[in-house]
């Protein structure tokens, strides 16, 4: 502790599935891993929706209820705005400024990530209640873990809930 | 700091009523208790509303208008979703869901966080604000404090605002 | 680090624009200060709108898409709350309580953070996106930054994502 320079390091749990906080998870992860930072992003609840590799509504997870919640949730594609969604309408606007502005998108932010090396976490509490597999997210999916391996994971660090 | 091992610690300021979000905060802090934390949640706003005594829509807190928001919030039993909560019947499912895969539902949880000796704050503005006395809530509550209490208690652990 | 004490410290992302929520960034900036802490207030996206002079809903913003959403938003005094909104009764209800109780109000919660010292910071990337100038804030801003700033800025410190 007193003799090497620990690597600075930001863990974010990703909670929710909207677009505004999902830039914002990507924005600060991304952003911190550029000056060198070691980020890990636990993905929960709705924002397991980001990770998957089937995008758009579809019946992903086993059993009746889980695929309703698959159809409903349409990944970070589809991924609504907080406030002021109107019905869809409000990322696609988001999204038409950002790219007019040269600003990286959602999904150009997400590549950017996995780009970076930032280590992308499932949770598995969340994938059992929704009948998620690790098979139905992304390959860059570094682990399915709990609460516990998480804290251990992000201690001595920056943790932010989003 | 050098000589002693200190206990590690996670506070959560516990502000949402939703159901998922108030589900994310036992999950963490029970799962946190169980691998040693020391664990402190600090409830306010909407948060107070799972310490309530009287669960169900009660009017609850002294006068008017802190009658009515005791009626419109309903207590952690009728904590809504915070997406796509179709008019209270999401929390159903998500409980028929946890029960199913034999996971603790959010009472469980809560009843959990008690055995664990996690530790309960009540806000005391927040309380002020809506009337709440301390006799309103469950016993469990250690005390109530306010910001700068909650900021002593918390320093030097891993902090969350959900 | 073993001869100094250091300064404690609390740093905020801003980053909703609800009323709920801006009261619990200002409660605990406030709270923070009046103890000594150092308080980084990083406001981003909805968040920017409590930084805005011209209050009110107006077409703050350069470019078509920036001014609908200055119109849409309100500033800090047309904040919705973030659950039971009402269209716009809520926050008028709950200044009401607050005023009566002799609770500091959101404004005047903001006006304290201003004499208390506390920095204000806006996000440089959530400006380029909403067509923003440093001009359209308050003269208490203290600076646009972008996530690699704020890191440094709250490191060592307690930061919180509300």
């Amino acid at each position: 502790m007193l003799f090497m320079a620990e690597q600075k390091k930001l863990s974010i749990i990703s909670f929710s599935g909207d677009f505004d906080k999902l830039t914002a998870v990507f924005t600060l992860a991304t952003g911190a891993a550029a000056v060198g930072y070691e980020v890990n992003l636990f993905f929960t609840f709705w924002g397991l929706d980001a990770l998957k590799i089937k995008q758009g509504r579809s019946a992903v997870g086993k059993g009746f209820l889980p695929k309703i919640f698959g159809l409903m949730m349409g990944g970070i594609k589809n991924a609504p705005v907080s406030r002021l969604n109107f019905a869809g309408l409000s990322p696609r606007i988001f999204r038409f400024m950002m790219r007019k502005k040269n600003i990286a998108t959602l999904e150009e932010l997400f590549d950017a990530a996995r780009l970076l090396g930032i280590n992308f976490y499932a949770c598995e509490m969340a994938m059992h209640v929704l009948g998620l597999e690790k098979e139905d997210f992304i390959p860059e999916v570094k682990d399915v873990i709990g609460v516990a391996s998480f804290l251990k994971i992000s201690e001595n660090g920056q943790t932010l809930f989003i």
